[in-house]
């Protein structure tokens, strides 16, 4: 007589193959940002296609879209069960600056029990644990207790452009009763925590021209205007010395803190001197007259991303330089519009502008800020499939980072969304080095496998 | 019986060759600024020892530095006579943005009667016109009028480390009447002047540090400041709105324009509507008070080079930096001091760093400003020499740019400069597609032959 493993047996036997999958999917540098690299995200796509067939799936679907192409699957077993539609993102961003990678970014290492690459948290490493969950029941024979449908997208990086115009066509297929994505990190390492709430974002890009050519700067300097101290000037009267923004209206819209939200913000754990330490900071700075975690989630900010002109070379280069670029974006809180804010930032820095020079102001990719309600079953059934693994109670919390798909889903589908996120804030996704806790991975799939066993009686 | 040719109608005879011989000049990359360059650097050292060598020279001499090679040459004709000590360098500025040239930067190429080339003016087409004008003499075997002298070096474009140190070592070798020097421009086109002042130099860079890694801007917006825009403040606030210069005690050894030298500006031919036309400015601008000339001429400035942090590619990545930089150089006039200056520069900017982050200055080169005496009998016969080959009577100008050993020759040496100067402002140096007009690279060599001929009247 063969005795079946159950669910969790299945998955402590299969860590290693696991981890293996995961390397190979690591392995694809599939960076959407850089259109160099179209063909390594579809080759992402079709790893992820691969392996949901691999699934007992009842449909298994890879959509070409005007961008990167949409992975879905499907697996209907009770339609009287609830449906969890399961998103997470195939690309990732780019590993720049690539020297200080202390491991190449796409051949994923293990070192001290973390993973090391790009995109190994952001998100391949925590979308991937919800397809070996499944696999888990399968292949053990367990009955799937939920319908599931799982949609992976190749843009989160760039702002999902093609993903919102999909789920508008195909909101019957994407019919569901709460969305699960695993894309955000928990509170503290062992510390488990269910995002409730998320920053919007407005990213935006100031151009300025000078003259025609890059100059002299010792036969020109005095005569003409420089787009490098030009720029410098428009974003130096962005923000004041307390941190606040200075764009007309931007405040406007923002759902201030209640007394109760800073209360609940004062309970949980935070040790503002580890924190400097591990940053290498002597000193934290932000927006005058809130607290380091109510600034980095609940209030929004304005940051420079990039910034570029002249000659940034070794040593010196006297040129007067024609063009100066910077990228800036705003992270926005319930109820600021990107739409409006981008036009607030742009009026305000071309009032800012001398017309000595020229300044273009162009809008890439935004997303609405998002809030789940507490109540929601699928919230509590997550925090109990955490207890369960983690055996800690999992904090509720709202996270800085923007992942706008979420007010879509909400808005188009009326579906919450549940963030079951198991990467840490030290991850460094979007630095060199990013990594993801070996253990988190498996722990991972426990907690995914987990919630879809207890869903149904909290529904 | 063989007629030989006189010298003028040697150069015009072997126009085809000279031509020939610059572009195998322009054709070595010797980018002194970036050391992967170190060996093309000293090819063209051994250009100019193999085309001395080929001269009748007394002596003929490579001179070994901890830098880049010095060459020298000498050849005395006759104790009682000027000798002219004939500086040039044979390094050039590096070719950035290269994307920008419409023919490549070390190919030589003639469009409308131009060169285009890095260093075609800038300073290899310039300087080699006294070669030529030394070479017609002797092949027409006419006496050579004057004790010529030449040394070239290969650091010009990083502030002549090594020149200095051998000036000052080689005085009895480099002992000379006056220095006579290639590197700057003319007026306008056919407009012949000799420039008798120049701007000095102090050139900085400011790094920003923050946290020890770049962050996503999500997860710490809010919690940290941010380098890029910490830079953007500092640079904001090195000028005001007027273009004055922030820096305290920047202006405090500032030589003022007398109302004669304003009255002298006034009458230079100066189309400020084609100035702007050229530049494809609306607008121009520098500090209040004072004229175009005289800003770029006269005046210090402040000017960024260049500017970096962050990301600088396609499309949006949601980072908040790690680190900033820039460049920032200022072009000072007499009296000021380039050490004295880079040091109020350091102080101000330490004032305006907050304790968020971590500051750094540093000090590139930087050079003297310098003035020739009007009345240097030197001066008169170059006019004289100008007015025989451009049949105009030469201005005498200021100029924004800085040659550093201008000053350090008449330190060390005690010799007075002949600012020769057969470019153009538009001649692009230090620029994309730089160029020198084929036909003053041909009545340089006349210009410099008729110099040689006319100087011992004069003395």
């Amino acid at each position: 007589m063969i005795t079946m493993a159950t669910v969790s047996e299945y998955i402590e036997d299969n860590k290693e193959q696991f981890k293996n999958e995961l390397f190979d999917f690591l392995n694809i540098p599939s960076i959407s940002t850089d259109s160099e690299y179209k063909n390594n995200v579809k080759d992402a796509a079709y790893f992820l296609i691969n392996k949901l067939e691999s699934l007992n799936m009842d449909r298994v679907e890879l959509f070409e879209t005007e961008g990167n192409p949409i992975v879905y699957g499907e697996l209907i077993t009770d339609e009287s069960k609830p449906t969890v539609l399961v998103y997470g993102h195939y690309d990732v961003q780019p590993p720049d600056p690539i020297d200080e990678w202390e491991t190449p970014p796409f051949q994923p290492t293990v070192r001290d029990g973390d993973i090391y690459a790009r995109g190994a948290s952001d998100d391949k490493g925590q979308s991937y644990t919800h397809l070996k969950a499944l696999e888990a029941y399968q292949k053990t024979d367990t009955d799937f207790p939920v319908n599931i449908k799982f949609i992976f997208e190749g843009e989160e990086e760039i702002g999902s452009p093609s993903l919102v115009p999909f789920i508008k066509d195909h909101k019957e297929l994407l019919e569901c009763d709460m969305v699960l994505i695993s894309d955000t990190a928990m509170f503290a390492e062992d510390t488990p925590s269910i995002t409730y709430g998320l920053r919007g974002l407005a990213y935006m890009q100031i151009n300025v021209q000078g003259s025609n050519r890059d100059l002299h700067s010792g036969v020109y300097g005095g005569a003409v205007d420089n787009p490098a101290n030009v720029l410098c000037n428009i974003i130096s009267k962005l923000k004041d010395d307390d941190g606040i923004i200075q764009i007309p209206g931007f405040y406007d819209d923002v759902v201030e803190l209640t007394e109760e939200d800073r209360e609940a913000y004062k309970k949980l754990p935070f040790d503002e001197e580890e924190y400097k330490e591990k940053l290498g900071l002597e000193a934290l700075k932000g927006e005058k007259g809130y607290s380091t975690l109510e600034r980095t989630s609940a209030r929004p900010t304005l940051d420079v991303n990039g910034l570029w002109s002249g000659y940034q070379g070794e040593g010196a280069k006297t040129v007067l330089p024609a063009k100066a670029g910077a990228k800036v974006s705003m992270r926005l809180v319930p109820n600021q519009d990107p739409k409006k804010t981008a036009k607030l930032f742009k009026e305000y820095v071309h009032s800012l502008a001398p017309d000595t020079v020229t300044v273009t102001v162009t809008e890439h990719h935004g997303g609405n800020p998002a809030i789940t309600d507490l109540s929601f079953y699928g919230l509590q059934a997550a925090a109990d499939a955490f207890e369960a693994v983690y055996h800690k109670e999992p904090f509720f919390t709202r996270e800085g980072g923007s992942i706008p798909i979420v007010a879509d889903f909400q808005k188009v589908l009326g579906a919450q969304s549940i963030l079951m996120g198991f990467g840490l804030n030290s991850d460094a996704i979007h630095s060199p080095n990013e990594k993801f806790a070996l253990k988190d991975f498996y722990r991972g799939i426990h907690t995914s496998a987990k919630f879809f066993e207890l869903l149904p009686s909290h529904s």
